[in-house]
């Protein structure tokens, strides 16, 4: 077996990005993405274990930058905390409900029943996420700007607060965009909401 | 044609439940259901003008009751909002993370790109939950139990937080059964922040 090099492993995870797109998730196939890369199916297998796990590289790798940057910014954040959430909230929201990030996602929910691709999606994603979250609300914590409570808990609070106005119409594939102005308002609503409930009491 | 009839009504969608029980929503097809029922594919588009019709037609139907018991609850919840709230609160978790319907919303949810399932699900189950949800805090703001405020965005946040710590192992697939003693303390927690934002501040 030949050594496995980054150059190679680059080369695989761009073509299925092509074959992905071309022809969706269910119908690409190992065989085909094999055709188009050259070589054995070995040599593919080699690098990933399994399509879900190419796929999940893919997907997430298109939306890495984003990620990094959606994150990095609770380092920046403004003192005022609910500037803070509230200017990551939105940036959450446009992360999550830009057409790419919203692909990826249901396509994870709707194959976690006969694959890993969900919990590969969920882990190196919406967990990712999360913990990264509970550490900028646990230092907030610290700072006294938050009260002193389970940091993955108030996470999942405000996560769910924030997609609360939205989260239906993206599972259910309901009709009519997510706007700008809608996460704008529905951001406020919801920190809003977070803050009479976890802001210390005066 | 002939005339519908009720009792004709009720023995397709009796036989489309134990066709989909048996070899589940995507392999059911309407020639099989029709070689069940007997009679021509004519008879059944009389009574359902699509399988997605007839499915979430099954599927609502054989959670009807504990929907509606749900629901009606809240006609007699107790006078204290907080153990209202929390009444509900498990008991909806309960129906909600029941393996019949976690099994119908998750494939509404997976379905809903390709089909009109998604749409049918939503508005006969979870929208018409969140306007009789909506309706309990209408009337509890009246009551001058709750600030008044815009009653759906007030479900919104209601039910997100109520979900907030189990809608990723739901629609992920993660391990671990949903708990009585988690959706109670999941309860609580839920409760509580959305009373401190959403009670009178006295």
């Amino acid at each position: 077996m030949k050594q496995k090099t980054e150059t190679k492993r680059q080369a695989i995870v761009d073509e299925a990005a092509r074959l992905f797109r071309a022809v969706g998730y269910e119908r690409a196939s190992m065989a085909e993405l094999c055709a188009r890369v050259g070589g054995s199916k070995a040599t593919i297998y080699n690098y990933f274990s399994s399509k879900e796990e190419l796929f999940s590289e893919v997907m997430l790798k298109s939306t890495e930058d984003e990620f990094e940057a959606l994150h990095a910014s609770l380092d920046s954040a403004p003192d005022d905390i609910g500037e803070a959430l509230r200017r990551f909230g939105e940036h959450f929201l446009g992360f999550l409900y830009s057409p790419e990030v919203q692909a990826t996602r249901h396509l994870a929910i709707s194959q976690s029943k006969h694959s890993e691709l969900g919990r590969h999606i969920y882990q190196r994603g919406v967990l990712r996420s999360q913990n990264l979250i509970a550490q900028f609300l646990e230092c907030s914590m610290s700072a006294g700007k938050l009260v002193q409570t389970n940091p993955e808990i108030a996470t999942r609070h405000l996560v769910s607060l924030l997609e609360s106005e939205f989260i239906d119409r993206f599972l259910f594939h309901l009709p009519g965009e997510v706007s700008k102005k809608q996460i704008k308002q529905g951001t406020a609503r919801a920190v809003e909401v977070f803050l009479l409930a976890y802001a210390p009491r005066s």
